[in-house]
């Protein structure tokens, strides 16, 4: 069983030196051919070979599927009344997300697989094939295991965030809720998670806390992740290099040694400007890290609290207006910088052997994903080669 | 043949005085009946009368559908590398309408239509159920008729601007370019159009010119609109309040004079967020509008040069995040405000005998609008009364 899209007009690849030889691997009048859910051959629309099955393109661009590599979906209620309240001026302290734990440990299984799911599904029909899934609302034993098992229901990439706040049972004692996340919590949220996750950040947890707690989670056997400096300077993105962490998130507020860290580093600077879009905060500096040769990333943070968007285009159109990243690199960042960011080579790419995450745009070119804000435009979108319900 | 819309969580009927009391006039747990096309009788769903179809929405936002009262959609090509040279540093200055103007008069009639009909389906199913459509990309007597009787297809609120820039063929007498539009060009247009617009802004048309022009499309009929104080102070926002404009649009460069004058006049301040988002140029002041009495519409000024957003909700979400508006003043503005901009009372507002132009969203409140930014949250349009394709 093959699937061709044929008459692509604009084919990003994502291949670094194939088609117009840009980052993009820009290719025109292109086919693609899926078989088994893999790519099997991208080439010339006029030399497609034979097909089972042909979507025609029309004409309109296509693209890798978009990598959402930062996301909190597992979690109940919602925080409107606290946005609105934010937006007429109260500040963000992150001081919320305790609101969120109180409802997450109250719903029940169903409930959290509802809200994973509908949400899953809306970034899905807006082009995300893959995300990451964090825990962090549930802060103790029983109920970070549970919105782990309950993500990894709907990804691969799951993250345990015990360490998202100090839960208020545990205010007075810190280093005994650190215990408890490198003892029985990390052994509870091993068995369902590919990474672990830490808030490095004032009011959260400080490097000492983060730097043992990442250590735990990679000695378990866990790929390193960290939330860091984003409502201030801090420690958070060199402990990340540090430990050699996939990436690093937020990078609002950096020095120049945390830049250089970072130049010098395999590790991802996953920026998520929806988060300043809803906390009213500046944006990161994207163009200080490209021009420094910082791998970027850009994710939407999905979350009741800072960022309740799932939209990766909204991401890139913010990228474009509000951070100095070209269409070009921000189109990258949300495609191959997300699976740089989840240290995956099979996504994010479209050649052959790589998984057949792909979308089609109502718009011939991916420069319309920052020139259309705001626009649905995506039209189609396959997940491991299969044609998913249309938006 | 009578519709139920059932178990609305949140009803924003935009009705003074009307359910919680506050300006959206919100009603909880309600029913809407509509008949004829029309709102036939709204209250709370306990009370729901019988009809011969229901739609249960489950607790869901439902609103009066948005009115985008200021649009320029009849056009050929794109600029999507102006756009990218733009955001690499290039600024606005709206030089780039010649080049939309050459590719408008090289288009066929079937090709303006297919665009407008993309684009006006494409509105609709984000929930704009009446879009205004100017001309202004023709400037010449034959194609800004062509235009004009283009956008009637599609839509009854048309708007002649012929006013939008002078053309190449008349920069060395732009008293005989103002001469034509007042004479054949007029004559050509007023078939098709209701509504007469000047783009007052150096560079465009001067405050004598933007008089002549708007007084004789108001003795012919023509209701008058201003693009007014976009790109710097002008004379602009006065001229329209002077001759009774329903609306001036842009107001981005204010005088205190401009807000008194607006403060005491029925005239609407229609503010057009996307497109200071897309010339990245500072956002208008709506706050002081609104503190000064003013009434304030949201509009996407959707046009391929420096605005090509045609999502209401978008312009919701920055106007909330940007501008200093709350979520229930951004949405009055795009559904009532939107309707007082263009002098209609028989839509942007949900009581028996308006139209029923309404929208449903999948979330329990309007905040999500701006709470969610860049999600397509519109699930449901009924445009008078009828249920449009699902999105
Ligand atoms: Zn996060
Ligand atoms: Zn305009």
């Amino acid at each position: 069983m093959t699937l061709l899209i044929d008459n692509i007009g604009e084919l990003v690849t994502n291949v670094v030196g194939a088609g117009d030889g840009g980052p993009l691997g820009i290719r025109r009048d292109a086919a693609l051919l899926i078989e088994e859910g893999r790519v099997a051959w991208v080439g010339a629309a006029a030399d497609a070979p034979a097909a089972d099955r042909r979507i025609d393109a029309r004409g309109a661009a296509a693209l890798p599927g978009f990598v959402d590599s930062h996301a909190h979906l597992v979690f109940a209620g919602d925080r409107a009344a606290e946005f609105v309240a934010r937006m007429a001026g109260q500040p963000y302290t992150g001081g919320g997300i305790r609101t969120t734990v109180a409802a997450t440990r109250a719903a029940t299984d169903g409930q959290l697989r509802r809200t994973v799911g509908r949400l899953r599904a809306e970034a899905l029909r807006q082009g995300t094939t893959t995300i990451e899934i964090k825990s962090g609302y549930g802060l103790n034993v029983a109920e970070e295991a549970r919105a782990l098992r309950i993500a990894r229901e709907f990804t691969d990439e799951t993250t345990f965030l015990g360490a998202h706040v100090v839960p208020v049972e545990y205010t007075d004692r810190p280093d005994d809720y650190v215990g408890l996340i490198c003892g029985p919590m990390l052994a509870a949220a091993r068995p369902h998670a590919r990474w672990i996750d830490v808030f490095c950040e004032r009011g959260a947890f400080d490097v000492d806390h983060a730097r043992a707690i990442l250590a735990c989670g990679q000695a378990a056997g866990l790929g390193v992740r960290v939330h860091a400096n984003q409502l201030g300077p801090g420690p958070g993105v060199q402990l990340g290099v540090e430990l050699g962490a996939a990436s690093v998130d937020h990078c609002t507020h950096l020095s120049d040694a945390d830049v250089d860290a970072l130049a010098d580093a395999p590790t991802v600077a996953t920026l998520l400007p929806g988060a300043e879009f809803s906390t009213r905060s500046p944006y990161p500096e994207a163009r200080r890290l490209l021009d420094a040769g910082v791998t970027v990333a850009l994710a939407t943070d999905c979350n009741p609290g800072s960022s309740y968007t799932s939209s990766m285009s909204f991401c890139i159109a913010l990228a474009v207006r509000e951070m100095g990243m070209t269409p070009a690199e921000a189109v990258w960042a949300a495609t191959a910088g997300g699976a740089r960011a989840l240290r995956r080579d099979d996504i994010g790419v479209l050649r052959p052997g790589a998984r057949a995450d792909l979308i089609l745009l109502d718009a011939p070119s991916h420069l319309h994903l920052a020139y259309r804000p705001g626009v649905p435009l995506v039209t189609h979108v396959l997940h491991n080669g299969v044609p998913q319900c249309q938006p």
